[in-house]
């Protein structure tokens, strides 16, 4: 099966610890990297999870706050020393360009590459990338600034061929397409065959949706349901559901109810205050609502 | 003894590595921290290091090569969200406080405390800093744009006063810092009470000079002769002797003869070359030159 890989660079939030990178990610959808966020230190934690920098073409920061995009100005210029000539595309809300030009501008005299950035709407929902085999759609998240997450989705592939039946039937190369596409196949002598003899259906696409960072939030549940991996974040307990509510931050317990309702494969919780001396806390009061939890942390990697 | 001691938060040069942070180091002394250089994740080996951000005032920026200073607006941030309130003093040559300024209004809208940017000219050594225990000097160095090294020199201090001795010839107390100072004693009856038995000299002061980026520069070695600590930066191997001349960087036995010709203590070498797999050549070739060499590495600790 094709890469399908979700890479946890940092899952702290916005106070360093000695446990936690602030925010970032790598998905591998069939060697084509996607970085979410870029916190400080994300370019050593993309070394240190062995990811190679040429196979990054677009990073997506899904705020303008510092635990989520310090890091971009190392990265980018850690690929201008390594000679990069292919374009960087930036996704983000607006006002990145503004603030990242200048210090561009200054550290990086000498571009050997372009960095193109992107500005998304962060009121509704849009498709902001496409390829052949992927899209990436934005989140509409409520935080204290403009903010999206972003639900990264294969397209759903065309069924195989079942070629020992191709041959039986005496199948004309050009019918294969149609059929692959669906069609059933009507002989020379006008039997109609089956679709469902001639092919077997394709791997299911894989779908994984990134949350973070958002006060609870149910308005994105018809958006991420029967996703095969949530993200979402965490970064309070239970008893500091008030402190979640002002800082508009999800509790544990709240992000697990995200993934029941929607009816996601697996949750994966992170963005963890730095209050927590180990984040058991937050795995139980998860797992309590969503058996299907898992505590991101550094270096993790999950394969769908 | 109080305090001196230099902490190695990273000491890789501008490609990250799996085994390097960039630079920044931390000297503490007698309990006031002071930071020089402030590379990307510096905030995270900072409280690694298991230092105290309460006790940080003053940060000496080398020069504005990203991987000396990119870590400084996850720091300042940091010390935001912690409710600072102390002023924090940024030293660096001109250029910083234009550049960060929009970066700290977009990211820290509300600032706890203030950050007072204070630039250094580059040419000429210059005290930029002094306290009643400590001076700071700028080091003018040699790279590819405007750098300084730093040299920490605490001051002389008076004598200790030998308690015994002064109860012996009941010397009265107005008396006392004139012989701390070095001054003899004249009893009522005439007789002068030699200073030497009447004080034992004090702790002798200590140095430490720090020397990155620069090029093999024998002019800074009337600055920092005899200190106890040179931390010189040691980019390549003799190999690579015609890169490091290129990119106005050291060799690690050109490092060595500053130390040697300089009569330092002991000799730290470091901002090694993502080249090398591991630095047992540097330190190598920077020991047939000067054997009291010793390899920087991150969370390292030398107390003078």
């Amino acid at each position: 099966m094709e890469k399908f890989e979700l890479h946890i660079l940092g899952c702290g939030s916005a106070l360093p610890t000695t446990r936690h990178f602030s925010t970032s990610q790598v998905l591998n959808v069939r060697d084509k990297l996607f970085m979410i966020d870029c916190g400080e230190g994300a370019q050593l934690q993309f070394r240190k999870s062995r990811l190679k920098f040429s196979r990054l073409n677009h990073i997506f920061i899904s705020h303008l706050h510092g635990d989520h995009c310090f890091g971009l100005m190392g990265l980018i210029s850690t690929l201008n020393l390594l000679g990069r000539t292919a374009e960087l595309h930036i996704h983000s809300p607006k006002g990145l360009e503004e603030l990242l030009t200048p210090m561009l501008a200054f550290f990086n005299r000498q571009m050997t590459y372009k960095v193109l950035f992107h500005e998304f709407a962060t009121q509704e929902a849009g498709l902001i990338y496409e390829d052949r085999s992927l899209t990436v759609t934005t989140i509409p998240l409520c935080h204290r600034m403009p903010c999206c997450g972003f639900l990264f989705a294969e397209k759903p592939r065309p069924n195989h061929i079942v070629r020992e039946m191709i041959d039986y039937y005496q199948i004309p190369v050009y019918e294969l397409n149609r059929i692959k596409n669906g069609a059933d196949y009507v002989t020379p002598e006008g039997e109609t065959i089956s679709n469902a003899i001639l092919t077997r259906p394709s791997a299911r696409p894989r779908s994984y949706a990134y949350c973070s960072d958002t006060i609870y939030l149910p308005s994105v549940i018809p958006q991420i349901k029967g996703v095969d991996l949530l993200f979402h974040e965490a970064t309070f307990a239970e008893a500091d559901a008030p402190r979640a509510k002002e800082t508009f931050h999800t509790t544990a317990s709240q992000a697990a109810q995200i993934a029941r309702d929607a009816e996601v494969g697996q949750l994966l919780i992170g963005h963890f205050s730095a209050r927590y001396e180990d984040e058991s806390v937050l795995l139980q009061e998860a797992s309590a609502v969503f058996p299907r939890t898992r505590l991101a942390q550094e270096t993790l990697c999950i394969t769908l």
